[in-house]
């Protein structure tokens, strides 16, 4: 069972450097164009001001929930029961993921004015300046990702030098290298070290999603509500004070937020898989069905297939191109040549590789799976959001009824639009299940759905590019409006705008696709997990390298397999409900949160029109930093409190039941936050387009009642799909990296695993 | 460990016949009541007749149905692959059903005018005529269920005679009773029998939900889109063509709808736990720490709670009075002495069993549970939904901002409010549990969870009395309204119809608790149903009497606890994505039916204010029965598919995923649907409040902006509350009384299974 050849590793760093240098690369080329005349450079600087003062603030809180995080991980690394890389693993995980969003903004930002600039001299470069400046944060994600992974596994494989392994290292106290370490504990306790780096990565995203959409929907709501509604001036009036908020919100939500959460689903799809791998590999071992030189094989193979994802990526990226005067259909051909281009090349370089017998068929076909179930998705998506179908027709359809007519018709598709991606998923997980081996070894089949995970993440780097050209599209937009460029370069900017939204509902599907499978692969990770705390606290006297055989002696194997994990444990069943209880909760929160500062938003730009004189002249200036700190501090204030739940719960919720109640808690999260981000995500997608519809003419066009109705639409279906629906993404993934990190003190601490392990050990 | 003297097994049977000794008494007693002048009766005959009218077209489709399940399950029975007892108990399950549904309806139709009457005369008269007619309701639901039950243990003693057990029983060569058939295996094969006959009782329920859900939002909305917002006349004015139809809607959807639901799980949870008894029984026997005398204890506990339950549910009734010109409160008071009154006496007496030895305590201790989770839940409803409290005042709030706003904060409260009841679910189903013992073994645990439900269920009589008063009371002001009389008795209705509006809400949570406590049980008996079936067809020869050792040896145990049901089997983890997935599409296609049957509905009363030539003066009269026609057959027409689907998506999965897979399919469908039926229900009923606080004065009352904004919340809250909302619990218990019925089917022929059963018999 040779699953790669290992020395195939080294693809994984030489393509996180190309990623990255090609990032550079990019990113001079857009520096270099044309950034247009003095008002579009000073609008752009208001943006780019507002976007990196809020980064900065969100960056401080931040810093102290990760201080705090660290203390907490260093006492539990000291006191014997933390792993003790695992305080570092956590900061560089955070450190690189705020290094992305910091480099997408600061891409994103310069590049709107540069957009406007271009789609003055024509349609096909504006699309490059917009695309390349997404291309540059889709680099910069993959890039530092595969690097964070490659530089963690480069340097634990020296720390578990094979004399270390003999004699053990200590450090402070701290054991860092068991002695007598074999090469099979040896790749467990790497990879379970590595994966708690998704922590930090989480950590930092669960922020910028969390923060970002409160953000963003605030700013949005409240410029519409009075600048659009009340005072009846255009969307982008620089007459409106909360345009430049707006339009900062674009990048901190859609830029930052985004490329965090799909940096965390990146990281975390690898090294889940390189943990399942591990475990696999000590498994066969022990079985005497594979060899030492197999289980690194299966370590390393996710890292690979990563990068060979990466390199074709960028290929990809070169693809994209379009004629002047492009169609919407021209532009959305581009960028689906690029996508579907990579994806087309990583098949055939796969099975390439296969037929070289460089890597198993089993992974080939897995990939393949998630590849496959991301593609579907994203066209499922775009069927229930997109003008041109039924589903949003026929809510435009009822806006013509009146708005209650309207909203219930795009719950009732939001909840239909669950179906598809669904069946995607389960369909993906039980064909990369059993193409990886499951039906015969459990453990293979569950290392194949890790690789679903990473297939469908293989294309992230020019997926993400088309997802964060879209809030520079618009950005463009907003700038050529303010700065009162000539109505053709509006109409430009409006095409790629228009694209960009649709690249954005599909890009949701896919970051919620990705999130799902990232999360069932962590879900397995975690139960490896905790065997080898079980077997590390029931006095077995090993860290790493816990096997079948030896757990069976323990009795573990049957403890964790039997009746714990059962499902008809009551435990886990309320850890279920639990699961499913938060992410309804949190999306509560969320939703209520963008409520209040949207609140707050509306109040000031009132203010502003009524004290400010000479406003709606065009004579008195409005005072945009007022803004944008209100949308900041709206969103600081309110992103702590569901923040902290989705760290706290599933340590409280493993304290009181136990590894079960965990199990169901993450199980339950998973399954009910999945479906309903879906329909969040959906619903307030087809909403948004059912109005544009109507708005492009349809049921009486602009300033119709049936209009009125599906501005309503619309303004429901902003903080679902902007704040509540994406944030779950991130929920799921956190509350299982949590429990992970936090697996020996729940193992240590819950009673009811004391009591099993006072059996055992009696 | 003498759980019950068996003795005291004939409450259970005298219970039942005293229910509905009394439903007679209260029947007669409202028949008596003076049934108010010319006009009022001819109105109360229109309703009835519409109700009646309607429910004999439902009972016609789902005679059909029936037929066709009857043929393929008499068909398995002659192939050997299912009991042959369960399509009769299929039938009477379902028989029954229908004839509380006919009941029902009847008394609360001829109860309308009597109660409008009453109120003429005073308050308490109103109360007394309209809570006597819901009580009717609640003592045939619980009697005839409980009487069901006792008929089929009694026969089923008789046929499983001492000479039988011992020669064997075969009919029409299917196997009736084994030959050589031990007490233990005569009760396993008894309470498996029996719970078949929930199948009859969750598939008319799922008509009549479902139906019922449709029928009366179509005729609610289609009332009020053109009555009230188009033409501008009041609620109840006889010239809206659609208010009859409304008013039938209020019976058929509140009255029958909610006596199925409640007697399905009245039923289910009785019988779930009797199953559960049984099995635990058997596994006694087995290991010498139990006789047979105590296994037929353990099966014949929960009727006798029920039948202890019933009676003192009467009791409670007697209590239920109020002072003429009694307050909101003081009405809410008398209510809830009956309510709390009955669950007080339930305790004191089941606490009395206990000390007298005749009930073991860990059963007492596992109702109490149920019972308090139930009035917590309760309470909980009351304050998401009811003006009183922050959460719909803070919706008033958000209508002065529109619309908009209002549906935000209306979701947000709804997914906040699922917080309280999951975590009373869980604490009640952990301490169920703890107190039946579980910790030290699981199936006493499980039993005691069984018990929870039936605990919460005890004082259905008095409680559906409650809930089944709100309709009657709400049709008392339309005949009241309708038939002009003066304004203070339609004072006097609507103080009694905003009792039922309180009522109504927090009868909806209990329904949806009880219905998951059910569920839970019935998810534990399904298990126990999967090991007969899978010990009978792996050919050991056993139809019943399954035991803990004869498993193990079979490693069916092993099978069943330890590969196959574990929670990180993909296929359970598919399953749960599935069922999360069919509670939303669930949702989406009732609430799509509610919009389509409301349009038609719409379109009909716009036509007779065309046509009709006098209509708006009262000179013309309108076409009432066409518009109780069109909602009759829109509820028709709509309930079939998502029906449909709720009874094939069980099997096909199984057939596909196989035991794990419907595993999932059902905790995932009961944890999701529980979630987002609770949310539904609350938002929906907090909306409506909301509307209601305005209406009474607040933010500018009638006619202001918050006002139309609160309009468009409960607007698009109706279907949520009224149809979605409660389908649900219908949904998450027919798909495990599907899964348990079809068992032998998925076993048989799913491909998975057998491949099992193959590598087991090789």
């Amino acid at each position: 069972m040779n699953s790669v050849i290992t020395s195939l590793w080294w693809i994984a760093p030489i393509a996180s450097i190309f990623a990255l240098l090609f990032a550079i690369f990019f990113y001079k080329k857009m520096m270099s164009a044309n950034e247009g005349n003095a008002t579009m450079i000073e609008i752009a600087g208001h943006v780019r001001e507002g976007a990196m003062a809020y980064l900065m603030r969100q960056y401080k809180v931040v810093f102290i929930v990760f201080i705090v995080l660290l203390i907490i991980l260093q006492a539990l690394a000291f006191a014997g029961i933390q792993n003790p890389f695992v305080p570092i693993a956590f900061l560089t995980g955070g450190f690189f993921s705020g290094l992305c969003g910091f480099i997408g903004m600061k891409t994103a930002t310069a590049a709107s004015s540069r957009t406007a600039q271009g789609c003055s001299e024509g349609l096909n470069r504006g699309l490059q300046v917009a695309f390349r400046s997404g291309a540059v944060m889709g680099l910069v994600v993959v890039g530092f990702g595969l690097l964070d992974i490659c530089i963690w596994y480069f340097a634990l494989d020296k720390i578990y030098s094979p004399e270390n392994m003999i004699n053990g290292v200590h450090f402070l106290g701290m054991e860092i290298v068991p002695a007598g370490c074999t090469v099979t504990e040896k790749l467990v306790h790497m990879t379970t070290t590595m994966i708690t780096f998704g922590m930090g990565a989480s950590t930092q995203a669960l922020f910028a999603r969390v923060g970002g959409g409160i953000y963003t929907k605030a700013a949005d709501v409240g410029a519409d509500l009075v600048g659009k509604v009340e005072a009846g001036i255009p969307e982008d009036d620089p007459r409106n004070p909360a345009t430049i908020a707006d339009n900062v919100g674009d990048n901190v939500g859609d830029v930052a937020g985004m490329g965090a959460d799909l940096y965390e689903s990146y990281c975390g799809s690898i090294l889940a898989t390189a943990a399942l791998g591990a475990a696999v590999g000590a498994h066969h071992v022990m079985n005497g069905t594979g060899t030492e030189a197999d289980a690194i094989g299966l370590v390393t193979a996710p890292m690979i297939v990563a990068g060979v994802g990466t390199i074709l990526s960028i290929v990809g990226m070169f693809m994209v191109k379009c004629k002047d005067g492009a169609t919407q259909k021209g532009l959305l051909k581009a960028l689906l040549t690029g996508t579907l281009g990579s994806s087309a090349l990583i098949v055939l370089a796969l099975a390439g590789m296969w037929q070289l017998d460089m890597i198993s068929g089993g992974i080939v076909l897995s990939v393949i799976s998630g590849l496959a179930a991301g593609v579907i998705i994203g066209q499922a998506t775009e069927y229930y959001t997109s003008a041109e179908f039924k589903p949003t027709k026929g809510i435009a359809e009822q806006a013509v009824m009146g708005p209650a007519t309207t909203i219930i018709d795009g719950l009732a598709t939001g909840m239909y639009s669950t179906g598809i991606p669904v069946l995607t998923i389960v369909v993906g997980i039980i064909c990369a299940f059993g193409f990886a081996g499951g039906f015969s070894d459990m453990s293979m089949g569950l290392y194949g759905i890790g690789f679903a995970a990473v297939g469908m993440l293989a294309t992230l780097g020019i997926t993400l590019a088309t997802d964060a050209y879209g809030p520079i599209a618009d950005n463009a937009g907003g700038n050529a409006e303010m700065a009162g460029l000539p109505p053709e370069v509006r109409e430009r900017t409006d095409a790629l705008d228009s694209l960009g939204n649709t690249t954005a509902a599909t890009g949701k599907g896919f970051a919620i696709g990705s999130a799902a499978l990232t999360a069932m692969a962590l879900l397995a990770a975690y139960i490896e997990e905790v065997k080898i705390w079980i077997a590390k606290l029931a006095g077995e006297g090993m860290f790493a390298g816990f096997t079948a055989e030896q757990a069976e002696h323990a009795g573990i194997m049957d403890f964790v397999n039997r009746f714990e994990l059962h499902i008809m444990n009551p435990l886990l069943l309320c850890g279920l409900f639990l699961g499913g209880m938060m992410a309804f909760v949190f999306c509560a929160m969320t939703m209520k949160a963008v409520g209040r500062a949207a609140g707050a938003m509306v109040e000031e730009v009132r203010r502003q029109f009524r004290e400010i004189p000479g406003i709606m002249e065009g004579t008195g200036k409005p005072d945009y930093a007022s803004c944008v700190a209100i949308s900041t501090k709206g969103a600081q204030r309110e992103m702590l409190v569901p923040s902290l739940l989705a760290i706290i719960v599933p340590v409280v919720t493993g304290l009181i039941l136990g590894v079960p109640g965990v199990m169901g808690l993450l199980a339950g999260g998973l399954t009910t936050g999945f479906v309903l981000a879906t329909m969040l995500n959906n619903a307030g997608g087809a909403w948004d387009n059912a109005k544009k519809h109507v708005e492009n003419g349809a049921h009486g066009g602009k300033g119709s009642d049936a209009h009125h109705a599906a501005v309503v639409g619309d303004t429901v279906g902003d903080p679902c799909k902007d704040t509540s629906g994406p944030s779950l993404n991130i929920l799921i993934k956190l509350m299982t990296m949590v429990s992970i990190v936090f697996t020996p003190v729940v193992i240590k601490f819950s009673p009811v695993i004391q009591e099993w392990l006072h059996i055992v050990t009696k």
